[in-house]
Order: structure tokens, then sequence, then C-alpha cells
């Protein structure tokens, strides 16, 4: 039974990430293989080779053909095999690899890890504003220990930002009341903070230091673990919808193992917007804060772990949890109920031709 | 079922390891947090916070409160949660950090890791000598890869000493009759060696070369791996109870992990007192003696062993092993019979409210 | 169940492997001891001490006497335990390392990894080549990851070359015919090639190039994995028994581990014999191919396999697999069969003294 949820889109890379070489990922404990095609459509199929099992990266790339380094098999990119250079050049029937579709949208490249036959691109969670040119990006990937969740309850519980950010704290994080609700799937983690300060690093680069203001940040959680983060802020007695300065933020998580995580985040301002040295200052001050304060305390805390369930070890929750928590249960039962309908779907099916036997020679 | 004694008394190390600083020890597999409190009691408790399992030593101590790095909250030195800093600030029932019984004694730091309610410090052993001022010390920690008793057993066995501390054998420990004997759960390992010749070493620094003498080894254990060894040496004739020159030791094993171990050892002299260059010299010697000795042989040994149970292996037994032997077949038994007790206990308890489904938020 | 055939010949190293020093490896996951005797006789025995489990490699070797680093006991050659220093010196009846037949056979040292009294030196495969003067010798050793079948396959399907080792490719090796049959256990894999080009790297090492000529490749393969691999060369019409020139190679693998595989290569020409800047370059040129192509590769395929059984993962098999996959039933048969046997053996012998209970002291 995978841990995982695999009816769904996750994030594989930037754009920009993916060009004409080839790309190996591991996601969801899967070796993939990612590139280009000369139609530029990023395509994404099994890194191994269903003949001696070389990781496909090794070799060659040429007219959109992926050549294995071993034995010299190639593979269109529906993972088709077309070409075998051995014996009489016929090409074996399980000579495949899984190919998986993909969306490019905004920036990000998506794959959809389940069923192909389900894959619906409306599906994908919208973060159109990572693409929108009337806001300044700053953007990035972490790559770090500990289980994707542990990123996302991170991101849903903003009270971490005042004892692991110094200077990104606010009381509305900790004490504040908190909008926790659920459309469908989607869970949204909001809170508000009217006629009050920003935390100082905020008012620092809105040049709104000292002043009193409303403002808000709403969380906008997605399955598996895609999150917009926007803070809206505006004059006291403003309003979220036309807040003067905001900030959106992606924080999108994908498993690379059960104990690892790809983490894609960005921060799209409407503010100071030809301000070079403040974009510059914005994108070492979030890798600072993303590789030297929130990866290494959430490697810590999967390592205190030692791959235990999370439940099993009896978390205290807090105020700020309920909105982790409650993602983490809507997750969950995604999860069960797709495992029981690929259960359902496997009693239903006739039992194949076993493929156990591997063909003679 | 821990293969670990749990009601007895591990040394944690030396009194001055603790200072104001939160210092993280894991012993018995368990990660711990001691510091030092403003009234000089060292504390020790679990160093994961209840919340998320962040380690608590990555936070910060303040007013003899442990603070978590992540969330913030506040632990005294029982493991009381004093301030949650997140809602309405309530503190949840369960926010409780394991804390353990510790006892500082004759310049070492011991912990309690069973039933604090049977923690009795006078079962600690007695070392008093390590505070003796009419002696001169010479101290040290190891941290070495290996089971703890494959190091209790390298002392109950000093036949070894001919073969990997060169310099330091005498016929005495491979050939010489051993009085092995047991009081309750202390084990003697006596060896006496009259009108002879002492070690090399031992002669060296005693200024004793090419004498022959009266000269007896005791070696005291206690469960589950505490070793006073005592060398006394006397003019022929003499008596052990007026030796002129004695060296008494300590070698303590406290398990850090079923595969590593802490060894606190030391040798107090009262000879010599005065010169600090044969101080220097010993310290030198002893540490080269355990770091590049006695480490590396018990870290090859245990990984010969495989992570197998050292009885399943079969061990040849020798005359030098009857001390060793008879050590672990004491501490086999407390431990099982601590099971047995533990067992039996939780048959008689009434079933607690589970504590598997979390508080909701 | 060991997944090891032991009634067999493993090759343990060259001749000149073994000198005076004591040699420990790694064969079949058994720690090993070798050492060559002052009769010059290569002697094989278990590096653990059955007292303590010191690996006996890290003491000394005198008179041909193994001397346990820890405590001192002595063995020798045929793993008896000839020296207690402790005690009365009784040697116990259980003090004895178990010890292999070995045989040294043209400058390559083998061991027989099973039965003793089944050790039969005629077994050995014919490698009488290796020491023949009136052929020039390179030759070396590799360590690397991945299974030992693994390693042969790769030779008994030269297939890969034309990818994975630039300038060792012909059309042959891919397209041609294979003759592939078994002698017993023993079974051939040879490809013929007539009236047409070699390699390049061959043609240009026998100043053939743009000749064509008749040329033939013979894999002889023995279990566990001895492979002799021959290259005939002659002009157009000739034969391969008369061939002006051959490479005569020898590829044999042992398992270190079943991750981790021992690789003793050599190839031995009759030509140009004189030509010492040849043979630094094939020397250079097989170290390079070995340890930068195959090593990697196979370490990586190994790697992708992630440890699981080789048919499990269900390869697609090409024309190339012929020979590998008949050399893998064979194998595969044989340790079958032999386990059978030893389970028969196990049922039919009466019970032995429980050795579990140690000797006392």
């Amino acid at each position: 039974m995978t841990p995982y949820l695999l009816d769904t889109w996750y994030a594989a890379g930037w754009s920009d990430d993916f060009g004409a070489d080839m790309k190996p990922l591991t996601l969801l404990d899967q070796p993939l293989l990612f590139f280009r095609d000369s139609a530029g459509r990023v395509r994404a199929m099994s890194d191994r080779c269903p003949h001696r099992f070389a990781p496909l990266h090794m070799g060659t790339l040429c007219n959109d053909r992926v050549q294995c380094p071993y034995h010299g098999l190639q593979f269109d990119g529906d993972g088709r095999c077309v070409h075998n250079p051995h014996g009489d050049g016929a090409i074996p029937k399980a000579a495949v690899l899984r190919s998986y579709p993909t969306e490019e949208r905004h920036s990000l490249v998506w794959i959809w890890m389940g069923d192909p036959a389900r894959a619906d691109s409306t599906l994908i969670p919208d973060f159109a504003f990572l693409s929108d040119p009337a806001l300044v990006t700053n953007r990035g990937t972490l790559r770090g220990a500990g289980h994707y969740e542990l990123y996302s309850d991170n991101i849903m519980d903003l009270g971490h930002a005042e004892f692991l950010h110094p200077g990104l704290g606010a009381p509305a994080f900790t004490q504040g009341p908190r909008d926790i609700y659920q459309r469908g799937s989607t869970v949204w983690s909001n809170v508000a903070s009217l006629d009050s300060e920003l935390s100082p690093l905020h008012a620092a680069i809105k040049q709104l230091e000292g002043r009193r203001l409303d403002w808000w940040v709403d969380v906008r959680w997605d399955p598996p673990a895609s999150m917009e983060l926007t803070l809206y802020v505006d004059e006291v007695g403003g309003s979220r919808e036309t807040a003067k300065w905001t900030d959106r933020g992606c924080h999108i998580m994908t498993p690379e193992t059960a104990d690892s995580t790809l983490y894609f985040w960005a921060n799209c301002r409407n503010y100071r917007r030809d301000d070079a040295a403040l974009t510059a200052a914005i994108q070492a001050g979030l890798e600072a804060a993303f590789e030297n304060e929130d990866k290494p305390m959430i490697a810590a805390q999967s390592a205190m772990m030692k791959g235990a369930d999370f439940w099993s070890l009896k978390p205290v929750l807090l105020a700020g949890d309920a909105g982790g928590v409650r993602a983490r249960r809507v997750l969950a039962k995604l999860i069960a109920d797709e495992s029981a309908r690929n259960a359902r779907a496997a009693d239903a099916s006739p039992p194949a031709a076993s493929p156990a036997t591997p063909a003679t020679c």
C-alpha cells in the first residue's frame, strides 16, 4: 500500500528547471526521468530501463529519444521502445517505460503520479499569480530531510515564525483567532490583524515601520501539499480586497521519499517593483530563512521521530495546529479512499497473464 | 521489552560537564536534555518537545526554563510546561516532558532511568575516592562503538593488557589465580601477585623498576557497568590494607545506544602527588590507551558480531572470563526480574484512558 | 539458506596478493584471514577469534601462527588453537577457527567455501594461459558495488560494448548470431564474425586498422562466475584454431557480499610481445574501461534494483541475454540442489550436543 496520494498533481519543478538535457528526479520513491522535447513539452517517464535496470539519465538524448547507456535501447517521450539494436531488432512487447502526464502552468511543471486516464489538468491548484507580470517574483527550491507533511504543517501554523524566524513573528500568528474552513478538499487557515503592526521585516520591506495597519494572512491548502500564502496589508479601515500591499506566495511540497521533500517556494509582491536591490535582499532573506531556519529544524524534528508515524507519537496539539491537522485529515481520507478504490478495482480485474516468466531468448 | 536495566543509576558525566548551557545526551536510546539550574542542581528530561518533537536543546534556556526552538513552549526543570504562547495560553495536560532523577556525587552526575518513585540515592556505588583530596586524579571520557558489556568485560578480564596494552601486562593477569565472588549484586574479581614485578609501566610511574613487590588488583563491579579498579602495591611481606602505593580507578560505562557506549574513567594515585609532569604523562598515557587501543579493539569486536547477541555466537570461554561472565549473569537476571515485575504491574493496572486520540483543537 | 554455491572454488586473489603478511578478505559475507605460510602455502581461515570475536588480522603472525590481538590465543594454519596464555593453558575444545581449502593455480589463489571433504582441485576451471610464458599478460582486480551475477551477465553479453565502451563495439556483438551451448555445468557463448572489421581499438593494438578479417570471440562460463574470454583473429579464410592473433582473457568474479563483488581480470596476448609501450597502454586502457565504465554502470544498475531479486523485477530479455540467462539458470539449479542435499544431510544427522551452553570457567 503506497503511503502517497497518487491520483493528484505534484509539482516537479520550475519551468526553467527543465531544458534540453535529461533531468533525473526521485518523486514518491520513484526514479523518474524528465526532458523537454523538441516541441517544448516536458516529458516524464521511469528512469529505469526495463531490460537491465540501468538509469536512463546516464545515457543520451537525441531527437527526442532516450538511449539507454548500457545496451542502447531507445525510448520515445511516451516511454515506448522505438529501437532495439540487438538480434533482429524486434522490439519486445514489455519494453515500455511507464510514462506520466505532465502539465506546465504558470512557471511550474506538474506531474500526475496516478492513473493517467484520470489526469485532469483542471485539478491543478490555481497559482496564476506566479506568472502575473504586475508582480515581482522571488522564488527558489529547497531539498530537505523530513516527511512532506512536516513541511506543510510548518506553513499551516505560522505561529512558529516568532521563534524560528527572528523578525518575522507577530502576535496575530500565535494568539490571534484563526479562521479555519474547508471547501471540498481545500482547507483555508486565515489570520486577521487589524490596527496593529506588521512583523519588523515585513514592515521594513514595505517601508511601513512603526505604522499601525490592517493586515491579513490567508493560507490556502490543496492536497497533497500545495499552499498559497497571501499577506494583504492596508491602511487601518481598509480591506483585504483592495489592500495596497500584497505578497502572494506559494509553498508547494513534493515527497522525494518518505523522509525527504522537495519544496518550491515563491513570493510575488506588488510594491517597490522597480527596486532591484530590494528584490535581491528579499531573495537572500528568504533563502536564508528556508535553508538555515526551516530546513534544519524540520530535519531535526524528523530525526527525533525516528521514522515513527506522526500520530503514533501522540503529539500534544496547540491552537495553531488546527489548520495543519485539518489538512492532514483531508489527505489521510483521500489516500484511504484511493487505496480502497484501487483494491476494489484489482479484485474486479481478471488475473493478467503472469508477467513473472521472462520471455525466452 | 527494553534490553536495559532501568531501575538503576547510570553515570551521565562528570560534574563539570554540566554547566549553565543545555547539554543533550543520548542514554539508553533516549534523547535527553541536561542543564544545571540556578540552584546548582543538574536537571534531566526528555529532549523531545511533546508538541512537534523538536529537539529542545536547539532552543534557549532562561531562568531555569527551556524554551522550544520551534513554537516556544516553555518547560521547567521538572519537565512541566509552564508557558504556552499560543491561543489563550492554556497549557494542555499532556504537555509534559518525562524528567529523570539525578544525583551528583563525588564529581560524577548520576541519572535514574527507571521509575522515579524507586530512585534511591543510597544505591549509587561508592566512588568516594574520586573526590578524595589526598589523591591526585586523572580522568576522562570515551565514546566508543560497541555494546557496553563489551566494555565491562574488558575491565573484568585484565588478561587482555599483555596483548593490547604494551607495558601494562603482567603474568598475574593471565595465569594468576583469581578470586571471584559475589555479595548481593556486586561482583568482585581480584588478583594477587606476591613477590613479583609490576608491569613495566606501573613500575616506572612508581619508580619501582626492577623491584620485587607484593601487589593486588581488586575489581569491584556493580550493575549495570560501574567498576572500581584498585591496584595496591607494597613491599614484599606487606599487605593490601597498608599498601604504600595505591591507584584507585573507576571504569563506568553507560549505554548510549545498543551499539555505542559512554565510558567514564579515572585513576587516583597516592604517590608522587606533587609531580605535575607525572600527572600529565599519566593523562596522556591513559588517553592513548583508551582511545588508540581499547576503543578500536572493542569497535572491531563489535563490528565482527554484526549485531548478534553475545551468547548466540557461542563464545569460547577462558579462565579470565569468569568475572565478566558472572557480572553478565547478574545483570541478565536483574533485567529479567525487572521486566517480569513491570509486566505484572502493567497487568494489574486498570487500562488508562487511551492516549492515542490526540486532543482536538 | 545461503544464496551462494558453497561446494565450489572461488578466486580469492592473484598469487602475489598473498605474501608474508596477513590479508583479511570478506568473501560470501564471511570475514576471512589469509596468509602464506613458511612452506609457501596460502592458508585461509575465519578472521574472527572464537573467544571474543576480535578480528585476527589486527593481531600478529609469527612462525605460521596467528596471535589474537585481544587476548593472545594462537592458531596454526589449520585453524587449530595451539596456545592459550590464560589460566593453566589448557586449550578449549571449541577453540578452533573454521579453515578453508585453498589451491594456487596459474597465478590465481582459489578457495573452497563448502564442505572441505568435497574439495576437489580438478574442479578448478582451466586458466592455464594465465601462466603461459608465450603470452604477455595484463591483469588487475576491481572491487565494485553490485551482485556478482550482474558482473557475469556483463561479460556474457558483449553487446554492451558498443554503448558502454567507445571503440570496443562491433556489429557482431549486437546483431551477430551467437552459438550458445552447455556441456555439464559449463556454458559457452560464442560469436563469429567473418570477413569483417575488428572493433577500432582491437584493430589498433594489432595494427590491423582497415583490414577485413575473420574473427571469433568465445566466452566459456563455469559456475559460480569464472569466465574465459578469447578473441581469435585471422586472415579471411583462416581458422580459429590457427589464428595469428589471440587475446585470452579471464573475467572471474567472487562475491564479497550480496551487494559487492571482487573481479579478477586479465588479457594475455600473443602478438607484439616485446612492445612494452603497448603493454602499458593496454593496462591503462583496460583499467579505465573497468573502473570508469563497467564499475559505475553496474553500481548504478544495482542501486536501481534496490536489493530486489533480479527475476522479481521482470527484466525484458533481448537476444544478447541468452548466454547470461543460461548461466544464471545453471547456477540457480546448482544452488538449489546443494541446499536440498544439505537439508537432507541435516535431517539425517543425530542432533549434536547443544553448543549453545558455553563452557563454564
